[in-house]
């Protein structure tokens, strides 16, 4: 949503019988009516819940509801919208019902909405509002405020910032709403106003819009074009939500599937399956390997049988420190606290990371292996080897666990391929491939001679 | 940083010669410096530079900036800082510096930091300014307007709407900056203001707060207390840093280790280590169940070496499709989009899932074992009862694997644990110890009387 609002649900000052349906009912089981009933429980509000209710659903949400109104209701509620979330709207319905969607906007809107519709959603562009005010700066501020006046008293929106453009429409400064409210008088606005903007160029993907507001604290930034003609404003109430979407879909991918794009439950059956059964084929012909590796060592494990005994335990190790690793320099890189050119603080502190995990887990294995011998003896007479093998085997397997997972964002990052989403099937498959070659190395060379 | 501020980063008109430095240059390099080198290099930035880099630190930098600061200077920055960040800053110092910061503030801003000190920080209370604007609903708006204007040329922070409250400190309503702009005259305040407002309760915790301000696209909620009387403001602008905060908590949480409060490469090198090792070494005992349970198919092992050769295939299989409806039904938790009541819809559509995915993989799995053996006959005359093995084992698995990973939430949220920082370790060890449960007995009785 661009357009500011203030903190209040009702505009009305009318008292609200108790029994009477509100958006905060209806939007409590939103998720769990049909379209159907969604329409009818919309119908049925009373015209300022049903405005509430409107302006608080995600894009996906309003566009299936917008649909399925009648014709003349979807004119009357298309057009309360704001023109970014009418271009969202129409961005995210079939093809066949743009066209006339748009037809239902009165001229203006029409032009706003197909101008935004150029951009790509997830851009600075996409999220921008086009509607802002303006002032020349060779005003007075006594003729700004009574121009503002004028402005506010038609338009729908709010807004606490006027934006000073030249006749080009560059942008030169920006004057405060409450600036203009203490100083008035015959000063003009160039004097009044403040310069030196963090401004957004209409490209910029918003997931460095987002952290552009998280790092500058500001309330709203305004869009130029490469030759710095202002073309909107994005606000940081829209940023709230692009931030709770890119987290999701980085969270979706780490937990090694597709983004959903929609909420767990409304995403249909067989759509979420395909999403998550795909990574998981893929990851599943990576694993394919390990079979292969394990084949390599069934002389050795026919053997020493208590060798495999320990397989799953190794390789989990190397696939949980892998995945710490993954997890946090992807992340980092998402908030741009780490950069390409930081790969070899990140692989000093990962090297050192894995060493000292692998060295905690390596004593907790060995003593593991020592306390059950003396317990249940099912280790036979050289269980100090066997547990000598799983603990420097759980050293090099967590520290190439670390290493691999610290340093493959970069790599995947610096060929273009999105780490998030490509991490976690290439750490799992090399990970457990390269700890079943590890251990049954380590295996070897300590056990030749007695067991092997 | 809860006061609004507005698009621009200088304040000042003087312009800036191109080899000064800037806030924005410091930044670039903030994280790599030492922390004298932090203090340098603020020292040197000319005031406003100084002040923009202050408002744009984190909680944590911050902290640490001002601490290292000499006590003169510390006085006359730490007094810019409006009280909510500077609760956050006492907060986040030792205890033995806090009475000292508390007594470099004017007695105002002392008594207002030690009420906010009495929230905790990831709760509404504590996200809160004390400062706002208020009028009284007898005021006529001509009234409001002269005492807000003379209110704004005090104070140092912007504010887009007064509250309305009544003698007992009541909110009854809101009236924005922009009504007030445009109407005048002599209505009073009462006839004009809004009311029906969404507020928070004080101890409303941080992760809802955000959630309110996602869903209801507000730029400013009201604080109250159980009385209904108001305490402060949240800004949207402060929870952009909270949802950016909370996500990448789960994600670390989700990639197995415990949040670290503080960027990656700003971690101390033993507190990662001490933060990561922890759940590794967590894990790593849960998951020596899996060596107990193999020890128990010693013998089918012995007798079929080729069983081991899947045992990873398997079990990582299990482990995805577990870590992705884990995920899934745990951010879809945090963002309020499953509760509780929903566990049976969760539980059918994971059933589904896992029945059609584990088939999937079923398919694949056996192709594998068969084409392999046309070109490499390693599996033996009974290949095909071994793919047989394999492909039912991973229905199961995988079935297990989606059922445990999407109900283990509900049940760690139903006994009070946070879902996210425990469901990943538990998931792990259950599924696999159970998938290596799964696979042999699947094994034993297909193989049964040929290879076993």
């Amino acid at each position: 949503m661009a357009v500011g609002k203030p903190g209040m649900r009702r505009a009305s000052e009318r008292p609200i019988p108790d029994d009477e349906l509100t958006a905060a009912d209806l939007r409590e089981i939103w998720s769990i009516l049909s379209l159907d009933e969604k329409v009818q429980g919309f119908r049925v509000l009373p015209r300022e819940e049903a405005e509430a209710l409107l302006f608080s659903l995600t894009n996906s949400d309003l566009t299936k509801l917008v649909l399925a109104l009648k014709p003349s209701d979807r004119r009357y509620w298309i057009r309360l919208l704001p023109p970014d979330d009418i271009a969202d709207l129409i961005q995210s319905s079939p093809a066949e019902e743009r066209e006339g969607l748009l037809g239902l906007l009165d001229e203006r809107a029409r032009h706003e909405v197909n101008a935004l519709l150029a951009y790509s959603e997830d851009e600075a562009g996409g999220l921008m509002n086009p509607r802002y005010a303006r002032v020349r700066p060779d005003m007075t501020i006594d003729e700004a405020v009574s121009y503002l006046r004028k402005l506010a008293r038609q338009s729908l929106g709010t807004f606490s910032y006027a934006y000073v453009l030249d006749e080009q429409q560059k942008l030169l400064g920006v004057i405060s709403l409450r600036e203009l409210f203490v100083s008035g008088g015959d000063r003009t606005v160039r004097d009044a106003m403040q310069t030196g903007l963090v401004t957004l160029q209409e490209d910029v993907p918003q997931e460095q819009v987002s952290r552009i507001f998280a790092e500058t604290d500001l309330v709203a930034i305004p869009v130029v074009d490469a030759e710095g003609r202002m073309k909107g404003v994005v606000t940081v109430d829209d940023i709230v939500d692009v931030v709770q979407e890119e987290a999701t879909e980085d969270i979706q991918k780490f937990g090694g599937m597709e983004a959903l794009d929609a909420p767990y439950l409304a995403t249909g059956f067989f759509e979420m399956v395909k999403k998550r059964g795909g990574v998981l084929a893929v990851l599943f012909l990576g694993e394919m390997l390990t079979a292969t590796a394990m084949s390599h060592y069934e002389d050795e494990i026919a053997r020493a049988v208590i060798l495999a005994l320990f397989v799953p335990l190794i390789i989990s190790s190397g696939g949980n420190s892998g995945s710490q690793a993954s997890t946090l320099v992807i992340r980092a890189m998402a908030l741009g606290e780490v950069e390409l050119r930081d790969v070899f603080r990140v692989l000093r502190r990962e090297i050192g990371a894995g060493f000292a995990m692998g060295g905690g887990l390596a004593l907790i294995g060995f003593t593991r292996v020592v306390v059950w011998q003396q317990i249940w003896p099912i280790y036979g007479k050289h269980y100090l080897l066997v547990a000598t093998s799983v603990a420097l085997s759980l050293v090099g397997v967590v520290m190439f666990g670390t290493v691999t997972g610290g340093l493959l964002p970069f790599v995947l990052k610096r060929v273009g391929l999105d780490p998030a989403s490509s991490s976690a099937p290439f750490v799992a498959t090399i990970v457990d491939v390269a700890g079943l070659v590890i251990y049954f190395t380590v295996a070897s060379a300590v056990l030749h001679g007695t067991m092997l």
